[in-house]
């Protein structure tokens, strides 16, 4: 679809996703200038000379004068804070009659930021909270990508208070950039992100402490670590301070799919002691029906995809 | 490393990991007839158009006679029942004076199987349990790759009763194969594995279930679901015989990996429920340098590899 094109979009915090934003604006001409807002100028560089962003500066003030597009991409605390402050700026955001400023963000957990966004932005921008389901194993703007989104899932969670025209804004946006939109209220993007993103990731924490505590004990450990045990554990290479926030934003979902979890291993914990074959390769069959499927379903999408449908 | 050269190998059980060793002494000139043993004919059928073996039968006693090097590469337990029924059949196996029949294995777990093998086999034989740290996400002898072990680690199991050059023609055969060897107790290996391979596969099955019972009330959970969901639920894709097998030999170290794993996961509940960001992002942290470690570890190792040292 096409989107609407902007004189100048604003990256707030251009690291891997908001300069893949970037870089998919510029390629596909849907922002005639792209500005980068970051803390550190090293930020700024790598990006400009990723082609993420046109240019960069470290005042907010810069970045929000005569945009008429503004992404939040830093972490999810930084990004409430960045909400906060837009609030008090508005008025050097872009003014063009009938056609409001859009304002938008990437953060992996939403309740608190689209509130944030509801207490601090008034009615003259329209705001959408959004998170593109998408990611690299490695941070950072280098590693930016103009098509990173391009087939990928891209949740956008309007409120009852959100208008039609925002939504539509928000999809546009998001479907040129080659994404699928899928809308959700922040409440229940915020319970399935806690079970299919928060949780793995915690596992995968909690998974690689286990190995080198045994690993302090054997030190062949790592030697026996096969590529299963390392697609497990992929994910707890991320940035902490990133996953804190995450966290912290989603404590409540997260500790509950934590807790159900422990339950299930409780379980098989017990199987395990009594040795209850038929119990335990009832469950291993149930995860591969459900995994299996999984795949289908994903094959057939690329499929649809491939096939322009 | 030159390994000797078998006049006759028997494959009991050529699923994927059994047809690639068929397939790596084929090519690599190693042994001069390769039979496989299956339970079902169309197996058989399966890993001989694959190249694995050069003929299949569904009698024990047809693949054991006259051969010089039988690798048993069932699941399991039926591995178990074929170590039990081989005891009663040494006679069968090739007899040339000075060089005794080679017989080793291929399970995930080795203090069950390097148990029976005790119990069962003669000292005419020389045995010695193994377990190549390689795979694939999916089964069967069509999916065999002469190459599967080629830099990958072979675990050997010696006991106290094994000979010395039981234990150098095990490394010898699993060095021909391009694998790098590890020696390991049994019970060390299986404490081992009940960690970096038992622990992530009831993770992964664990979780397949959560996600499962969450999209029963929100079917949007598929879409969210992103390449870090996948990543983590891949393992539960496996044969569920074949893990049920697993955790039946090997059940008290996973069910105590399974214990000690929960307990993390009390800790990190913990956290959450109290906001302590602080102790969440040290954790994160910590897992974080560890996995880095384990990647730059890994890329030395393919480097050296690579060099030919």
């Amino acid at each position: 679809m096409q989107g609407e094109s902007y004189e100048k979009a604003a990256i707030l915090g251009p690291g891997l996703i908001g300069a893949s934003i970037g870089l998919a604006l510029k390629q596909r001409s849907l922002a005639r200038q792209v500005v980068g807002l970051a803390r550190r100028a090293s930020t700024l560089e790598t990006a400009k000379s990723a082609g993420a962003i046109d240019s960069g500066t470290t005042r907010i003030e810069e970045a929000l004068e005569g945009a008429d597009l503004v992404v939040f991409a830093a972490p999810v605390l930084a990004t409430i804070e960045l909400i906060e402050r837009t609030g008090s700026l508005v008025s050097m955001l872009r003014r063009i009659p009938g056609r409001r400023p859009l304002l938008t963000d990437t953060s992996s957990t939403k309740a608190e930021v689209v509130e944030a966004a509801r207490r601090s932005l008034p009615a003259e921008v329209d705001f959408i909270g959004g998170h593109p389901m998408a990611g690299g194993e490695l941070p950072g703007p280098e590693h930016g990508r103009g098509d990173l989104f391009v087939g990928a899932t891209w949740v956008l969670t309007p409120t009852c208070d959100t208008a039609q025209e925002t939504i539509s804004r928000g999809k546009a946006l998001a479907q040129a950039l080659g994404s699928r939109v899928l809308l959700l209220s922040p409440q229940v993007h915020d319970e399935i992100v806690s079970v299919v993103s928060h949780l793995p990731h915690l596992l995968s924490v909690a998974l690689m402490g286990e190995a080198a505590d045994l690993a302090s004990r054997h030190p062949e450990t790592w030697q026996v670590a096969a590529s299963g045990f390392r697609d497990t554990t992929r994910l707890s290479a991320s940035s902490p301070e990133l996953w804190r926030d995450v966290c912290l934003t989603n404590c409540g979902p997260i500790a509950d799919a934590v807790a159900a979890f422990r339950q299930r291993l409780e379980e098989m914990e017990a199987w395990l002691r009594q040795r209850q074959g038929r119990e335990l390769e009832r469950a291993l069959a149930e995860a591969q029906r459900q995994r299996i499927e999984l795949k289908e379903q994903e094959s057939h999408v690329l499929q649809t995809l491939r096939d322009g449908q």
